[in-house]
Protein backbone atom coordinates (compact mmCIF):
# COMPACT_ATOMS: atom_id res chain seq x y z
CA UNK A 1 0.00 0.00 0.00
CA UNK A 2 1.52 3.49 -1.20
CA UNK A 3 -0.10 6.67 0.04
CA UNK A 4 -1.50 8.30 -2.84
CA UNK A 5 -0.94 12.07 -4.00
CA UNK A 6 -4.59 13.28 -2.64
CA UNK A 7 -3.23 11.66 0.77
CA UNK A 8 0.00 13.49 0.84
CA UNK A 9 -1.68 16.62 0.00
CA UNK A 10 -3.79 16.05 2.82
CA UNK A 11 -1.13 15.67 5.14
CA UNK A 12 1.26 18.80 4.11
CA UNK A 13 -2.42 20.60 4.42
CA UNK A 14 -2.52 19.65 8.04
CA UNK A 15 1.33 20.09 8.62
CA UNK A 16 1.24 23.63 6.93
CA UNK A 17 -2.12 24.35 9.42
CA UNK A 18 0.28 23.71 12.22
CA UNK A 19 3.12 25.34 11.32
CA UNK A 20 0.85 28.44 11.26
CA UNK A 21 -0.51 27.73 14.58
CA UNK A 22 2.96 27.74 15.72
CA UNK A 23 4.38 30.75 14.10
CA UNK A 24 6.80 28.64 11.92
CA UNK A 25 7.97 28.64 8.39
CA UNK A 26 8.51 24.93 7.81
CA UNK A 27 10.14 22.72 4.73
CA UNK A 28 7.38 19.38 4.37
CA UNK A 29 8.09 16.53 2.85
CA UNK A 30 6.14 13.48 2.20
CA UNK A 31 7.47 9.68 0.85
CA UNK A 32 5.84 6.57 -0.39
CA UNK A 33 6.39 3.21 1.06
CA UNK A 34 9.32 2.75 -1.47
CA UNK A 35 10.93 6.18 0.60
CA UNK A 36 10.21 8.11 -2.82
CA UNK A 37 9.39 11.78 -2.83
CA UNK A 38 5.23 12.56 -3.67
CA UNK A 39 4.64 15.69 -2.77
CA UNK A 40 6.63 18.78 -0.70
CA UNK A 41 6.22 22.74 0.14
CA UNK A 42 8.41 25.24 1.25
CA UNK A 43 6.19 28.40 2.82
CA UNK A 44 7.92 31.50 2.01
CA UNK A 45 11.12 32.59 3.54
CA UNK A 46 11.54 28.94 5.48
CA UNK A 47 15.18 27.91 5.49
CA UNK A 48 16.80 26.84 2.21
CA UNK A 49 19.00 24.16 4.21
CA UNK A 50 16.01 22.38 5.71
CA UNK A 51 14.96 21.18 2.10
CA UNK A 52 17.64 18.49 2.55
CA UNK A 53 16.78 18.22 6.10
CA UNK A 54 13.01 17.52 5.59
CA UNK A 55 13.30 15.16 2.84
CA UNK A 56 16.22 12.76 5.09
CA UNK A 57 14.27 13.41 7.98
CA UNK A 58 10.94 11.40 6.47
CA UNK A 59 14.07 8.93 4.46
CA UNK A 60 15.24 8.13 7.91
CA UNK A 61 12.07 7.61 9.30
CA UNK A 62 10.73 5.62 6.70
CA UNK A 63 14.26 3.15 6.15
CA UNK A 64 13.94 2.04 9.83
CA UNK A 65 10.03 2.82 10.48
CA UNK A 66 10.38 4.50 13.29
CA UNK A 67 10.88 8.49 13.87
CA UNK A 68 13.92 10.09 13.61
CA UNK A 69 14.31 11.51 16.69
CA UNK A 70 14.49 8.47 17.82
CA UNK A 71 16.98 6.89 15.97
CA UNK A 72 19.00 9.83 17.05
CA UNK A 73 18.67 9.33 20.59
CA UNK A 74 20.21 6.00 19.81
CA UNK A 75 22.75 7.31 17.39
CA UNK A 76 24.12 9.44 20.55
CA UNK A 77 28.22 8.62 21.59
CA UNK A 78 28.26 5.14 23.35
CA UNK A 79 24.49 4.42 22.03
CA UNK A 80 23.68 1.31 19.61
CA UNK A 81 23.56 3.05 16.20
CA UNK A 82 26.50 5.55 17.03
CA UNK A 83 27.17 7.23 13.53
CA UNK A 84 24.27 5.63 11.60
CA UNK A 85 24.07 9.04 9.80
CA UNK A 86 26.79 7.70 7.76
CA UNK A 87 24.86 5.39 6.09
CA UNK A 88 21.94 5.55 3.59
CA UNK A 89 23.58 8.31 1.46
CA UNK A 90 23.48 10.33 4.86
CA UNK A 91 20.58 10.43 7.49
CA UNK A 92 19.38 13.20 9.67
CA UNK A 93 18.52 11.65 12.99
CA UNK A 94 16.73 15.08 14.51
CA UNK A 95 13.00 14.92 15.38
CA UNK A 96 10.44 15.92 12.61
CA UNK A 97 10.36 12.55 10.40
CA UNK A 98 7.51 10.32 11.03
CA UNK A 99 5.96 7.56 9.13
CA UNK A 100 2.43 7.57 7.85
CA UNK A 101 0.61 4.32 8.18
CA UNK A 102 -3.00 4.14 7.64
CA UNK A 103 -6.38 3.49 8.98
CA UNK A 104 -5.15 -0.70 9.38
CA UNK A 105 -1.92 0.62 10.60
CA UNK A 106 0.38 -0.49 7.40
CA UNK A 107 2.89 1.77 6.39
CA UNK A 108 2.23 3.81 3.60
CA UNK A 109 4.93 6.80 3.37
CA UNK A 110 6.77 9.11 5.47
CA UNK A 111 6.19 12.97 6.34
CA UNK A 112 10.02 14.98 7.20
CA UNK A 113 9.35 18.96 8.78
CA UNK A 114 12.38 21.33 8.78
CA UNK A 115 12.53 25.03 9.51
CA UNK A 116 12.70 25.57 13.45
CA UNK A 117 13.28 23.90 16.89
CA UNK A 118 13.26 20.23 16.31
CA UNK A 119 10.25 20.33 18.86
CA UNK A 120 8.19 22.21 16.83
CA UNK A 121 9.30 20.13 13.84
CA UNK A 122 8.03 17.03 15.42
CA UNK A 123 5.01 18.59 16.28
CA UNK A 124 4.14 19.44 12.10
CA UNK A 125 4.92 16.44 11.10
CA UNK A 126 2.85 14.82 13.35
CA UNK A 127 -0.10 16.67 12.01
CA UNK A 128 0.74 15.30 9.20
CA UNK A 129 0.75 12.08 10.11
CA UNK A 130 -2.40 12.44 12.20
CA UNK A 131 -4.53 13.77 9.41
CA UNK A 132 -4.58 10.12 7.34
CA UNK B 1 12.36 38.59 -6.93
CA UNK B 2 11.22 35.03 -5.76
CA UNK B 3 8.16 32.89 -6.81
CA UNK B 4 5.96 32.56 -3.43
CA UNK B 5 4.67 29.12 -2.26
CA UNK B 6 1.73 30.53 -3.64
CA UNK B 7 2.61 31.35 -7.13
CA UNK B 8 4.39 27.49 -7.08
CA UNK B 9 1.12 26.13 -6.22
CA UNK B 10 -0.85 27.81 -9.39
CA UNK B 11 1.86 26.44 -11.72
CA UNK B 12 1.73 23.42 -10.40
CA UNK B 13 -1.81 23.17 -10.47
CA UNK B 14 -2.43 24.63 -14.17
CA UNK B 15 0.83 21.74 -15.01
CA UNK B 16 -1.34 18.75 -13.72
CA UNK B 17 -4.39 20.15 -15.71
CA UNK B 18 -2.18 19.91 -18.80
CA UNK B 19 -1.25 16.35 -17.68
CA UNK B 20 -4.79 15.03 -17.07
CA UNK B 21 -5.98 16.51 -20.42
CA UNK B 22 -2.65 15.05 -22.27
CA UNK B 23 -3.83 11.60 -20.10
CA UNK B 24 -0.02 11.85 -18.81
CA UNK B 25 1.10 11.12 -15.35
CA UNK B 26 3.91 13.49 -14.22
CA UNK B 27 6.72 14.78 -11.68
CA UNK B 28 6.17 18.27 -11.46
CA UNK B 29 8.48 20.57 -9.82
CA UNK B 30 9.20 24.26 -9.19
CA UNK B 31 11.97 26.12 -7.97
CA UNK B 32 13.08 29.47 -7.05
CA UNK B 33 15.35 31.94 -8.73
CA UNK B 34 18.39 31.04 -6.06
CA UNK B 35 17.47 27.02 -7.37
CA UNK B 36 16.27 25.99 -3.98
CA UNK B 37 13.40 23.65 -4.35
CA UNK B 38 9.70 25.23 -3.42
CA UNK B 39 7.18 22.55 -4.45
CA UNK B 40 6.87 19.01 -6.04
CA UNK B 41 4.43 16.67 -6.63
CA UNK B 42 4.31 12.96 -8.53
CA UNK B 43 1.31 12.07 -9.05
CA UNK B 44 0.31 8.06 -8.54
CA UNK B 45 1.82 5.72 -10.57
CA UNK B 46 4.15 8.17 -12.12
CA UNK B 47 7.64 7.35 -12.92
CA UNK B 48 9.83 6.98 -10.09
CA UNK B 49 13.01 7.62 -11.82
CA UNK B 50 10.98 10.74 -12.97
CA UNK B 51 11.52 12.49 -9.79
CA UNK B 52 14.74 13.48 -10.22
CA UNK B 53 14.24 14.40 -13.45
CA UNK B 54 12.04 16.99 -13.35
CA UNK B 55 14.15 18.12 -10.65
CA UNK B 56 17.41 18.51 -12.33
CA UNK B 57 15.30 20.13 -15.75
CA UNK B 58 14.05 22.40 -13.73
CA UNK B 59 17.60 23.38 -11.84
CA UNK B 60 19.21 23.21 -16.00
CA UNK B 61 16.06 25.41 -16.82
CA UNK B 62 16.87 28.14 -14.05
CA UNK B 63 21.00 27.37 -14.42
CA UNK B 64 20.98 28.70 -18.10
CA UNK B 65 17.71 30.60 -17.94
CA UNK B 66 16.60 28.63 -21.29
CA UNK B 67 14.67 25.94 -21.92
CA UNK B 68 15.97 22.77 -21.35
CA UNK B 69 15.17 21.42 -24.31
CA UNK B 70 17.68 24.44 -26.20
CA UNK B 71 20.29 23.50 -24.14
CA UNK B 72 20.07 19.63 -25.27
CA UNK B 73 20.14 20.76 -28.47
CA UNK B 74 23.71 22.37 -28.11
CA UNK B 75 25.04 19.92 -26.20
CA UNK B 76 24.86 16.82 -29.29
CA UNK B 77 27.87 16.09 -30.36
CA UNK B 78 29.40 18.28 -32.59
CA UNK B 79 27.68 21.02 -30.68
CA UNK B 80 29.15 24.05 -28.62
CA UNK B 81 27.79 22.52 -25.44
CA UNK B 82 28.76 19.05 -26.07
CA UNK B 83 28.84 16.84 -22.53
CA UNK B 84 27.63 19.98 -21.08
CA UNK B 85 25.27 17.52 -18.53
CA UNK B 86 28.84 16.82 -16.49
CA UNK B 87 28.70 20.08 -14.53
CA UNK B 88 26.26 20.97 -11.87
CA UNK B 89 26.36 18.11 -10.10
CA UNK B 90 24.48 16.28 -13.24
CA UNK B 91 22.28 18.28 -15.49
CA UNK B 92 19.06 17.02 -17.42
CA UNK B 93 19.08 18.61 -21.20
CA UNK B 94 15.64 17.04 -22.29
CA UNK B 95 12.74 19.14 -22.77
CA UNK B 96 10.93 19.80 -20.24
CA UNK B 97 12.71 22.43 -18.28
CA UNK B 98 11.13 26.27 -18.37
CA UNK B 99 12.01 29.57 -16.89
CA UNK B 100 9.35 30.78 -14.95
CA UNK B 101 8.62 34.54 -15.11
CA UNK B 102 6.59 37.50 -13.24
CA UNK B 103 4.56 39.52 -15.58
CA UNK B 104 7.64 42.53 -15.74
CA UNK B 105 9.59 39.42 -17.35
CA UNK B 106 12.05 38.92 -14.79
CA UNK B 107 13.14 35.67 -13.99
CA UNK B 108 11.83 34.01 -10.52
CA UNK B 109 12.33 30.49 -10.65
CA UNK B 110 11.51 27.50 -12.85
CA UNK B 111 9.32 24.69 -13.58
CA UNK B 112 10.65 21.07 -14.73
CA UNK B 113 8.24 17.85 -15.44
CA UNK B 114 9.23 14.31 -16.65
CA UNK B 115 6.91 11.46 -16.85
CA UNK B 116 5.85 10.77 -20.25
CA UNK B 117 7.22 12.13 -24.14
CA UNK B 118 9.83 14.81 -23.57
CA UNK B 119 7.04 17.02 -26.12
CA UNK B 120 4.56 16.02 -23.13
CA UNK B 121 6.59 17.15 -20.49
CA UNK B 122 7.59 19.93 -22.04
CA UNK B 123 3.91 21.13 -22.41
CA UNK B 124 3.14 20.48 -19.11
CA UNK B 125 6.11 22.70 -18.36
CA UNK B 126 5.02 25.25 -20.41
CA UNK B 127 1.27 25.01 -19.48
CA UNK B 128 2.40 25.46 -15.36
CA UNK B 129 5.21 28.61 -16.26
CA UNK B 130 2.14 30.37 -18.21
CA UNK B 131 -0.20 30.44 -15.09
CA UNK B 132 1.75 33.06 -13.65
CA UNK C 1 17.51 40.96 -2.53
CA UNK C 2 20.80 39.69 -4.19
CA UNK C 3 24.25 40.73 -3.31
CA UNK C 4 26.10 42.74 -5.95
CA UNK C 5 29.27 41.88 -6.74
CA UNK C 6 30.42 45.32 -6.06
CA UNK C 7 28.87 44.57 -3.03
CA UNK C 8 30.49 41.07 -2.65
CA UNK C 9 34.27 42.61 -3.51
CA UNK C 10 33.60 45.42 -0.64
CA UNK C 11 32.99 42.63 1.88
CA UNK C 12 36.24 40.10 0.83
CA UNK C 13 38.35 43.73 1.28
CA UNK C 14 36.99 44.11 4.73
CA UNK C 15 37.57 40.62 5.53
CA UNK C 16 41.24 40.40 3.62
CA UNK C 17 42.34 43.90 6.07
CA UNK C 18 41.14 42.65 9.29
CA UNK C 19 42.80 38.75 8.16
CA UNK C 20 46.19 40.72 7.30
CA UNK C 21 45.55 42.84 10.75
CA UNK C 22 45.47 39.63 12.47
CA UNK C 23 48.69 38.00 10.80
CA UNK C 24 46.34 35.18 8.84
CA UNK C 25 46.31 33.89 5.46
CA UNK C 26 42.50 33.26 4.52
CA UNK C 27 40.23 31.98 2.23
CA UNK C 28 37.02 34.27 2.06
CA UNK C 29 33.84 33.17 -0.15
CA UNK C 30 31.04 35.22 -1.04
CA UNK C 31 27.58 33.57 -1.44
CA UNK C 32 23.98 35.39 -2.90
CA UNK C 33 20.67 34.63 -1.43
CA UNK C 34 20.06 32.21 -3.67
CA UNK C 35 23.41 30.02 -1.78
CA UNK C 36 25.18 30.29 -5.00
CA UNK C 37 28.81 31.57 -5.32
CA UNK C 38 29.53 35.33 -6.28
CA UNK C 39 33.14 35.88 -5.25
CA UNK C 40 36.17 34.32 -3.55
CA UNK C 41 39.91 34.80 -2.88
CA UNK C 42 42.73 32.91 -1.36
CA UNK C 43 45.29 34.89 0.19
CA UNK C 44 48.82 33.47 -0.90
CA UNK C 45 49.61 30.13 0.83
CA UNK C 46 46.60 30.17 2.82
CA UNK C 47 45.50 26.15 3.05
CA UNK C 48 43.80 24.77 0.11
CA UNK C 49 41.65 22.75 2.42
CA UNK C 50 40.14 25.87 3.20
CA UNK C 51 38.78 26.43 0.02
CA UNK C 52 36.35 23.95 0.61
CA UNK C 53 35.92 25.02 4.15
CA UNK C 54 35.33 29.05 3.35
CA UNK C 55 32.35 27.57 0.74
CA UNK C 56 30.73 25.60 3.35
CA UNK C 57 30.47 27.59 5.96
CA UNK C 58 28.69 29.72 4.08
CA UNK C 59 26.42 27.72 2.51
CA UNK C 60 25.42 26.58 6.24
CA UNK C 61 25.21 30.10 6.85
CA UNK C 62 22.54 31.14 4.60
CA UNK C 63 20.60 27.67 4.73
CA UNK C 64 19.76 28.67 8.41
CA UNK C 65 19.94 32.39 8.50
CA UNK C 66 22.37 31.70 11.47
CA UNK C 67 26.59 32.11 12.07
CA UNK C 68 27.62 29.01 11.37
CA UNK C 69 29.19 28.33 14.67
CA UNK C 70 25.68 28.89 16.05
CA UNK C 71 24.93 25.81 14.64
CA UNK C 72 27.92 24.10 15.78
CA UNK C 73 26.81 24.57 18.96
CA UNK C 74 23.71 23.02 18.77
CA UNK C 75 25.16 20.02 16.52
CA UNK C 76 27.39 19.08 19.60
CA UNK C 77 26.23 15.30 21.17
CA UNK C 78 22.98 15.66 22.92
CA UNK C 79 22.12 19.01 21.03
CA UNK C 80 19.43 19.39 19.07
CA UNK C 81 21.13 19.47 15.71
CA UNK C 82 23.33 16.31 16.26
CA UNK C 83 24.79 15.78 13.22
CA UNK C 84 23.25 17.92 10.83
CA UNK C 85 26.45 18.42 8.84
CA UNK C 86 25.33 15.16 7.19
CA UNK C 87 22.58 17.22 5.74
CA UNK C 88 23.06 19.12 2.10
CA UNK C 89 25.83 18.04 0.79
CA UNK C 90 28.19 18.02 3.57
CA UNK C 91 27.85 21.17 5.96
CA UNK C 92 30.54 22.74 7.99
CA UNK C 93 29.17 24.24 11.36
CA UNK C 94 32.53 25.76 12.87
CA UNK C 95 32.59 29.28 13.40
CA UNK C 96 33.17 31.59 10.34
CA UNK C 97 30.19 31.68 7.97
CA UNK C 98 27.48 34.63 8.88
CA UNK C 99 24.71 36.07 6.96
CA UNK C 100 24.93 39.02 4.89
CA UNK C 101 22.28 41.65 5.55
CA UNK C 102 21.65 45.32 3.58
CA UNK C 103 20.47 48.21 5.68
CA UNK C 104 17.01 46.86 5.58
CA UNK C 105 18.03 43.87 7.71
CA UNK C 106 17.64 41.19 4.67
CA UNK C 107 19.84 38.73 4.00
CA UNK C 108 20.90 39.08 0.96
CA UNK C 109 23.89 36.35 0.66
CA UNK C 110 26.26 35.11 3.21
CA UNK C 111 30.16 34.98 3.84
CA UNK C 112 32.91 32.13 5.04
CA UNK C 113 36.58 32.60 6.13
CA UNK C 114 38.74 29.85 6.54
CA UNK C 115 42.08 29.48 7.07
CA UNK C 116 43.35 30.16 10.56
CA UNK C 117 41.79 29.28 14.66
CA UNK C 118 37.76 29.35 14.06
CA UNK C 119 37.95 32.52 16.16
CA UNK C 120 40.01 34.39 13.35
CA UNK C 121 38.17 32.85 10.85
CA UNK C 122 35.02 34.31 12.49
CA UNK C 123 36.57 37.58 13.12
CA UNK C 124 37.49 37.67 9.47
CA UNK C 125 34.12 36.93 8.31
CA UNK C 126 32.42 39.61 10.69
CA UNK C 127 34.47 42.00 9.06
CA UNK C 128 33.40 40.74 5.93
CA UNK C 129 29.68 40.80 6.72
CA UNK C 130 29.88 44.16 8.71
CA UNK C 131 31.34 45.97 5.45
CA UNK C 132 27.49 46.12 3.81
CA UNK D 1 55.66 28.05 -9.78
CA UNK D 2 52.30 28.83 -8.35
CA UNK D 3 50.07 32.21 -10.08
CA UNK D 4 49.88 34.50 -7.20
CA UNK D 5 46.55 36.36 -5.66
CA UNK D 6 47.76 39.81 -6.86
CA UNK D 7 48.06 37.51 -10.72
CA UNK D 8 44.72 36.17 -10.58
CA UNK D 9 43.09 39.66 -9.80
CA UNK D 10 45.13 41.20 -12.52
CA UNK D 11 43.73 38.24 -15.03
CA UNK D 12 40.38 38.36 -13.83
CA UNK D 13 40.33 42.73 -13.83
CA UNK D 14 41.82 41.47 -17.76
CA UNK D 15 38.74 38.95 -18.32
CA UNK D 16 35.72 41.33 -16.87
CA UNK D 17 37.45 44.27 -19.34
CA UNK D 18 36.93 41.60 -21.86
CA UNK D 19 33.48 40.60 -20.96
CA UNK D 20 32.18 43.90 -20.69
CA UNK D 21 33.82 44.74 -24.32
CA UNK D 22 31.52 41.87 -25.50
CA UNK D 23 28.69 43.07 -24.11
CA UNK D 24 28.32 39.50 -21.99
CA UNK D 25 27.80 38.16 -18.37
CA UNK D 26 30.58 36.09 -17.06
CA UNK D 27 31.90 33.65 -14.41
CA UNK D 28 35.67 33.90 -14.13
CA UNK D 29 37.56 31.31 -12.53
CA UNK D 30 41.38 31.12 -11.63
CA UNK D 31 43.09 28.12 -10.46
CA UNK D 32 46.44 27.37 -9.31
CA UNK D 33 49.21 25.39 -10.45
CA UNK D 34 47.70 22.79 -8.33
CA UNK D 35 44.26 22.92 -9.63
CA UNK D 36 42.91 24.57 -6.71
CA UNK D 37 40.93 27.86 -6.73
CA UNK D 38 42.58 30.90 -5.97
CA UNK D 39 40.13 33.51 -6.81
CA UNK D 40 36.47 33.91 -8.87
CA UNK D 41 33.81 36.13 -9.54
CA UNK D 42 30.15 36.07 -11.05
CA UNK D 43 28.86 39.53 -12.56
CA UNK D 44 25.58 40.52 -11.94
CA UNK D 45 22.58 38.16 -13.28
CA UNK D 46 25.41 36.17 -14.94
CA UNK D 47 24.05 32.33 -15.49
CA UNK D 48 24.06 30.31 -11.93
CA UNK D 49 24.82 27.75 -14.31
CA UNK D 50 28.37 28.85 -15.19
CA UNK D 51 29.70 28.91 -11.90
CA UNK D 52 30.60 25.02 -12.38
CA UNK D 53 31.06 25.42 -15.70
CA UNK D 54 33.54 28.46 -15.41
CA UNK D 55 35.79 26.17 -12.61
CA UNK D 56 35.32 23.13 -14.46
CA UNK D 57 37.05 24.58 -17.62
CA UNK D 58 39.93 25.69 -16.00
CA UNK D 59 40.28 22.37 -13.97
CA UNK D 60 40.23 20.28 -17.29
CA UNK D 61 42.91 23.35 -18.68
CA UNK D 62 45.00 22.55 -16.24
CA UNK D 63 45.11 18.80 -15.62
CA UNK D 64 45.53 18.63 -19.64
CA UNK D 65 47.75 21.34 -19.85
CA UNK D 66 45.82 22.30 -22.97
CA UNK D 67 42.97 24.23 -23.77
CA UNK D 68 39.62 22.78 -22.66
CA UNK D 69 38.26 23.11 -26.37
CA UNK D 70 40.99 21.54 -27.64
CA UNK D 71 40.07 18.16 -25.50
CA UNK D 72 36.63 19.00 -26.50
CA UNK D 73 37.16 18.47 -29.91
CA UNK D 74 38.98 15.09 -29.35
CA UNK D 75 36.01 13.60 -27.21
CA UNK D 76 33.19 13.64 -29.60
CA UNK D 77 32.22 10.14 -30.55
CA UNK D 78 34.97 8.32 -32.63
CA UNK D 79 37.16 10.34 -31.16
CA UNK D 80 40.57 9.57 -29.22
CA UNK D 81 39.45 11.08 -25.62
CA UNK D 82 35.68 10.09 -26.10
CA UNK D 83 33.92 10.78 -22.93
CA UNK D 84 36.55 11.87 -21.38
CA UNK D 85 34.57 14.20 -19.32
CA UNK D 86 33.20 11.52 -17.25
CA UNK D 87 36.66 11.09 -15.82
CA UNK D 88 37.89 13.48 -12.20
CA UNK D 89 34.52 13.91 -11.09
CA UNK D 90 33.22 15.80 -14.33
CA UNK D 91 34.92 17.77 -16.36
CA UNK D 92 33.90 20.26 -19.17
CA UNK D 93 35.64 20.48 -22.39
CA UNK D 94 33.46 23.19 -24.14
CA UNK D 95 36.10 26.49 -24.99
CA UNK D 96 36.52 28.73 -22.17
CA UNK D 97 39.42 27.10 -20.29
CA UNK D 98 42.99 27.96 -20.61
CA UNK D 99 46.41 27.75 -18.80
CA UNK D 100 48.26 30.54 -17.68
CA UNK D 101 52.06 30.73 -18.14
CA UNK D 102 54.06 32.98 -16.54
CA UNK D 103 56.73 34.86 -19.09
CA UNK D 104 59.18 31.89 -19.00
CA UNK D 105 56.35 29.71 -20.35
CA UNK D 106 55.81 27.66 -16.74
CA UNK D 107 51.95 27.01 -16.31
CA UNK D 108 51.40 28.50 -12.96
CA UNK D 109 47.39 28.19 -13.29
CA UNK D 110 44.67 27.99 -15.88
CA UNK D 111 41.64 30.31 -16.07
CA UNK D 112 38.04 29.53 -16.89
CA UNK D 113 35.03 31.59 -18.61
CA UNK D 114 31.53 30.66 -18.91
CA UNK D 115 28.47 33.06 -19.76
CA UNK D 116 27.77 33.49 -23.18
CA UNK D 117 28.90 31.47 -26.21
CA UNK D 118 31.54 29.36 -26.31
CA UNK D 119 33.48 31.29 -28.47
CA UNK D 120 33.06 34.60 -26.21
CA UNK D 121 33.51 32.40 -23.48
CA UNK D 122 37.04 32.13 -24.92
CA UNK D 123 37.59 35.14 -25.59
CA UNK D 124 37.43 36.01 -22.07
CA UNK D 125 39.46 33.95 -20.78
CA UNK D 126 42.75 34.16 -23.51
CA UNK D 127 41.96 37.88 -21.90
CA UNK D 128 42.50 37.23 -18.68
CA UNK D 129 45.98 34.54 -19.81
CA UNK D 130 47.31 37.26 -21.59
CA UNK D 131 47.11 39.52 -19.01
CA UNK D 132 50.02 37.70 -17.67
Amino acid sequence: MNITLAQAETAIAAAREKAIELNTLMNIAILDAGANLVAFVRMDKAWIGSIDIALRKAKTARYFDTNSGEIGRMSQPGGPAYQIEHSNGGMITMPGGIPIRNQQGDIIGAIGASGSTVQNDHLVAQAGADAL
